[in-house]
């Protein structure tokens, strides 16, 4: 019995990956620098997901929360964690971190197909908007305010207000929404690429005045900075 | 009067185990490696974990939680907590850890033989279900949503209504629920294994407008990653 | 001023102890090993509490929160602390604890004197019943579920009904609720010893449909494990 | 522009202290000890800090949540920070921590000069009650318990009837509440002075009862412990 | 695809900054002091940001949680990141920081000119106000307390309620509120500046009862402490 699935499934194998069967895999990684961060090897970690072909968002972050931010998509489960224990070994300590899935949303089914190819296999980081924020959030189940009391049609209504308040701001953000409810602490992630940080804030807050964030949305933590090539947030945060 | 009887309950006097009355003890690790982590001697609690008759699974976890995730199953709790001890022997660091007990539901007593032995005896992993998470949840007590405060015959209906969500996923998800009631911080864990890890985030996304989620349930942090063998597991966190 | 009256009662003037005025000190502790615990101070720091005339509770801990829980009772806060210290001193590291005393509930009035001196003065541990589990809890003030709200006899009949649940499991468990308020984070501590772990589930769980729960209890944090003499805690923790 | 205000004030200058405009400051310290915590430097920063005019109360905790308390009220924060700064180099590492100011709360207007004094500038440790506590707390402003949204006369009827229970503990008790709203994570912090641990826990849970405390409080952690002289709590906490 | 538009904006490229497009950004970070902190290098690292034109106030901090703050405003985030990379580097941990951006709330719109860039461009510290503290803080979305369902007007008429009992600490408290919306985990910080420390408890107790503080505010952690120029802050927390 011991295994006998999984060790067909190993990552040594080769025989096959685990990713989800539409969309990408999504991790991110919110990591400390030490003393002991070896800035090549982190700089290689990066190159050699992307020369596997996955896409590699790296951060410069604000606060103490944690110093390099790394944002990762690709379709193999297995190769993420290698990107991630490959930082790890450079010298980079995961501080905090969300796993998700690109997806396309039950409400977005009509959308066209250059649309839905933006959600689930977006091309990041865009240009031009290096002012970058992440937090995660779950739909609430409160009393009256129970999301998923809702039916279908009052949902959909709700996040097509929603979706109207973030086309206000198209040109100067971009947002990745990704799914992660059962996978991670919250139900989805935001990523946010804005051509400033003021245009990061500006976009959450009227957000926020949208029913289906004022009543229905629950945050967890926030965490921001500036994009840039992987050697370029290295300097940023080992150097002053 | 100083123990007396618990000096005839030692792990050393051999006369007597300490496991549940029906079912197995499932305690759940999960692990974060270092420098110091011994490869050769984590394989090993797992193999002596095995040959003493427990069931053990292993997975390759993603995000900073942690790294190595382990779930055993087993008669009697001391020996779940000789394989933990020798987990932490090798160097692998409980992060966080989860307790409980296979147990046949209240609502469940009229399942035939084969359903009942599933849940008080299953065995895992199951086969090509890579994708794996664990949770743990509670039933809510919150104003009019109190869990505890609904008749058996509502609380029964609920259930049904949530396995039938549940019985969606036959093929694609393996579930199995285990009761920690006065033993860990929530009420129950949640394992599950999964195809794709988006048959896990649908799975649980679809079950959480079921209303037995919806008004009445609270999860806790949630653990995701691959199932493989220990040694492969081993591989992918500590080598790039 | 400066602390004269504080000056007569250190705990080298061996003048005056500082204890409850009625019943027992109870500490809790929650400990970790290192890799310096050393096991004969730690089982010397035991024998020296109960020669001096406290009771000590040894149990062998599952997951990660803590591996050895040593619960203690004396009519001597200081000797507790000392109890603590010694404990330190061997290598065992607090992760947690709970500061409570022995207690006659304000409903407990009326019990023959037998069960009295069961709560004051309880003989530890009870023969034959080698599962444990801790927890403190709260009774809710939200709403209308405002347990401070309630007036004596609403009280009182909410808490006979409790004790109902509690003597179903009669011979399977032994229940020991110290009180807290005003001392640690928590209002009371829950201790249990039962034959099985699932005598523990079972009881917490059948107690959560009583009223005096289902509506009033918040709950902390939940120990596990197996009472044992020190020594076979320790050899369960430190060696594989 | 550069701190001109600011340079005026530095603690070097001598030309100004950092102060309440009425009453004292308040530093509640709660401290771990190390292997490294230098016991005769401890004992002089109390000393020092009593020969500089400030009152400081030193006990032994219990409970893995610090070792060493120490409680200074003075008029010069910039004093008081040079106590914990003494304390720290001492070996004492500060876990937890409550600043706060005495204070007449505004429903305590009327009363006598010398109780308005013993608010302001109390005189501490009262001689006799070697049992010690503290918590921080809030009023609620939650749905209709709202405390702030009462309007003055029924806080103060409230807080009367809090009073009242306050005064069945007389000469069992001494309590001194200092202000912390717009400072700390609380609004209030409570000190609690008694002859016996259980004096402690009977006038805490006495006043939950009460309407203020039902219905209006909530608290933060509590820490208890024996107050005695710094040489005696550090004997007590590293020696066995 | 890999970062074309990043690569533009790298902190090296000396090509463009990232800032808001209307005001500065702040950053308040809360360090500790260790054992191999570099007093002269911090110094420099303050002297440094403000000789490229940033503005920077230094507190020495009460209790636990931090023992320097420092608060930094400026027109570019990576040249923030830069000081918080140099105070690293100095030897001073974050334990806690707030990322956020001053702004003129939506309800200040018709305010005369000056103000405007007191609020956009504020001159800090303020001259003879060394009591200091910060609080981040949200608005409430809870049941019939939520903020973000109220519409303009009624919002704009509680803010200015609000603003009215703020106008009383005239002279006595300069307040400064920055939004943080998307960037950290609360909606606002607001840092304070006050004459005496009761000056602050006073002026956050009075606001406390004003509806759209007393329904509508959630406060996070509160940090207090007293302005200082770095060296002087950097005495009283390294030497007793």
């Amino acid at each position: 019995m011991e295994g006998v699935g999984a060790a067909r499934l190993g990552p040594s194998s080769g025989e096959r990956s685990v990713g989800p069967s539409v969309g990408l895999g999504v991790l991110h990684l919110f990591c400390r620098v030490a003393e002991s961060t070896d800035r090549e090897a982190a700089v290689r970690a990066v190159k050699s997901a992307r020369a596997a072909g996955d896409q590699v968002v790296t951060t410069s972050l604000l606060g103490h929360k944690a110093d390099v931010g790394v944002m990762a998509l690709g379709p193999d489960m297995w190769r993420l964690r290698s990107l991630q224990t490959a930082l790890r070994l450079s010298g980079l300590e995961p501080a905090a971190s969300y796993v998700s899935l690109t997806e396309l949303s039950e409400y977005a089914e009509e959308l066209p197909e250059e649309m839905r190819q933006a959600r689930l296999h977006p091309q990041l980081p865009p240009d031009g908007k290096p002012a970058f924020c992440f937090y995660p959030m779950s739909k609430r189940r409160v009393g009256s305010d129970n999301w998923y009391s809702l039916d279908f049609e009052e949902r959909k209504k709700l996040m097509l207000g929603h979706g109207t308040v973030g086309r206000l701001f198209r040109g100067r953000i971009l947002q990745l929404i990704t799914g992660s409810t059962g996978l991670d602490d919250y139900e989805w992630g935001v990523t946010l690429f804005g051509v400033h940080p003021d245009d990061l804030k500006e976009c959450v807050y009227q957000m926020r005045f949208d029913e289906a964030s004022a009543r229905f949305a629950d945050f967890g933590p926030f965490w921001t900075g500036m994009v840039a090539e992987m050697a370029d947030v290295l300097d940023s945060v080992l150097s002053a």
